[in-house]
């Protein structure tokens, strides 16, 4: 691979999962399809404003899609694309160095 | 993988490498030893002061080594620890999927 010039597509990409709490989220939908409280509840700090904010987002460049299933009450369900599926090899990698190189007592907030 | 209960340690890479700018430094540190101003030159929209900040928290986590050579001038150039390389695989992973999924025409700023 060559690290000696920018990728312009990588930058792209940066930009995408590099913000705040898009990465929690991703890691999220990968455990399947999820209404948005069972993603609130593996991510308890971010707000609904910004958790809307996200989904949106992430709808809008392909990575999540969103389900309404008109039932009463209307249920509504997000899951990952094919695209956003293919995220995992990034977040798996991401996992594995935390495993390797986080230490414990980083942890404690 | 459990994507089932989000892991304290990938919270906490997420934070590190999720940073603007972050994912792109590191990048251009896989090449290999940077002085300042060679980083910027692959970064040229990241301000100075962006840079130098972003500089001092990956020396703070260790990710990144800064070397100081008494020269005249004075030559400091930073490079990857142990720890920062071997996020390879997650820049590379990231560059993959660029590849595969970031349309050229998004590409038009």
């Amino acid at each position: 691979m060559d690290y000696n010039t920018m990728c312009p597509k990588y930058e792209v990409t940066i930009d995408i999962i590099g913000k705040k709490w898009t990465g929690l989220i991703i890691r999220v939908l990968l455990g399947g399809s999820r209404r948005f409280k069972d993603i609130k509840k593996q991510i308890p700090e971010m707000s609904d404003r910004m958790l809307t904010e996200r989904m949106k987002e992430l709808e809008a460049v392909g990575i999540v899609a969103r389900h309404v299933y008109p039932e009463t009450p209307v249920r509504i369900e997000y899951d990952l694309t094919e695209k956003g599926k293919s995220l995992r090899s990034v977040i798996d990698a991401i996992q594995c160095w935390s495993e390797e190189w986080v230490e414990d007592c980083k942890l404690q907030k």
